[in-house]
């Protein structure tokens, strides 16, 4: 009989400014409600794929990471602690759990912290990757496009203190659209830009697509696209590998007229595009082949 | 001597659903790392100012909690619960903290929950008054003008999905306002809409001016605009003492021409705008008059 129950996470809670780490008890919580991570969303966070105990790409996401914690003027996170208790929580997962749970998410969340003591929050998790990352794994995903719902002012009509390039905990705008997109039949959301047509990013990965068997292109990171840590992966393991690849602006005829149409990220990694609103997207001939160039360039 | 330190907070968690409420030890934290509110900001709130052991202007907020949720696609709160918890922590408050906080802040907080569990966090806590509140009233407010850093989409270019009325967790980027204020020696930042000039809101606040003794106006509250709870008590209120009062659009120059300027809110209630950029605000004559019937509206 296969256990419905996911194992629970590895918790450790760390001591800002470098200080020491110690092991939660996954079943008591840890955040208190004047954190300002609940109050406010102010905070950041990276999601690391780990493989076999080992966490992947981490040099990406550790300076993503330091980087969001500077456009929130949060202190410079000790990045060699945050390494650290990653290597140890990854490592005892992979003790209790590798066999069954090879594949896990290690979330780092870093926060302003409590209201009461000004003294921020920070902790690291691992767990099991949810269930439904192997199923659009191997099933694809059925994308709506959409609007963000707002245009980021970039120029010199940019705020001086945008937070758009950081990775924060404000999702709720992105979960509302893959709500929408469930709701309708489908299981993500392309993000559009309602005044050039531009492509952007999905609700939480980037957009990738394929041409003439090796070329991918996938839209220029800036203030309203995340920059991806896995995009980035890919582009480098892949150049290197003969396939070329280009950061360009793309259009919603561009996703239609792709061999192919990936969505990657982190830890769900490659998901192919299966259909832009009603349009079918057929899989290509070399699905698999680009499916094994996006792990092979994530694992590396 | 003062104390410096704030009396610990009141913290009720709830049951959703109409469940049972328990008290909850302040020491200790309630929120799991796995919470939507914590992972995505994916939860709505309300702040409510309580006087001498009562809440003010509960229907409001009431109401904005439940249209909040309903945009957030959470089940419905069961109000009535809500309310229940809210009198008996606010009289639990005023026995305890009374004397010396008479007006306290009552926090109504409501999130998709953990991912483990899919069922919805709610809680409310009862706290004193976050000190500089007090100052803010006294001294008022410089505040910055500036853009919101995005244009809401709205028309036939909104998100079906749109989450922008609702009063989310999804500050950061407010936050990050508020920051970049202060370290240019303000204490808070109006938003203009970058395209038309129209005076938006506050970080945390509603924007209202007084002209000519008696009118007040403030900017129509769309999707770019939260609905003030304060604001629409405080029309109510002035409207039947003989104020004019009326929305309509604002513009910097609006601001800068008007007798006064004031930004609203529920727990800090009046603060009167001391500068806007470099132009300074001088008291008008009437300025403890509007304070006054500010306080009086939300304490009614």
């Amino acid at each position: 009989m296969v256990s419905l129950v996911q194992p629970q996470p590895i918790i450790y809670v760390l001591e800002p400014f470098g200080g020491s780490a110690r092991l939660h008890n996954p079943m008591l919580p840890h955040v208190f409600h004047d954190d300002a991570a609940v109050t406010r969303g102010d905070g950041v966070f990276e999601a690391i794929l780990l493989l076999g105990g080992e966490p992947t790409n981490l040099d990406r996401h550790a300076a993503r990471f330091a980087s969001s914690a500077a456009r929130l003027g949060l202190p410079a996170p000790y990045l060699g602690q945050w390494r650290e208790v990653t290597a140890a929580a990854a490592q005892a997962w992979h003790a209790q759990h590798g066999e069954k749970h090879p594949a896990a998410r290690c979330t780092w969340t870093y926060t302003r912290g409590r209201e009461s003591t000004g003294v921020p929050s920070a902790w690291v998790t691992v767990g099991a990757e949810p269930r439904e990352h192997a199923r659009a794994r191997a099933e694809g995903a059925r994308a709506l496009t959409g609007p963000r719902g707002y245009q980021v002012d970039t120029g010199d009509k940019a705020a001086p203190w945008l937070t758009t390039g950081a990775k924060t905990l404000n999702y709720a705008a992105n979960m509302a659209a893959l709500r929408h997109a469930k709701q309708n039949g489908f299981d993500d959301v392309i993000f559009v830009d309602t005044e050039t047509g531009r492509v952007l990013e999905a609700t939480t990965s980037t957009v990738i697509v394929v041409k003439k068997g090796r070329r991918l292109r996938t839209p220029r990171p800036g203030q309203d696209i995340l920059s991806g840590t896995s995009q980035q992966a890919l582009f480098e393991y892949a150049g290197q590998r003969g396939y070329k690849c280009k950061v360009k602006d793309l259009y919603v005829d561009d996703l239609l007229s792709a061999e192919s149409v990936w969505l990657v990220s982190s830890v769900r990694r490659g998901v192919r595009v299966t259909a832009v609103n009603e349009v079918e997207l057929p899989a290509p001939k070399n699905a698999a082949e680009i499916a094994a160039l996006i792990d092979a360039a994530l694992a590396d």
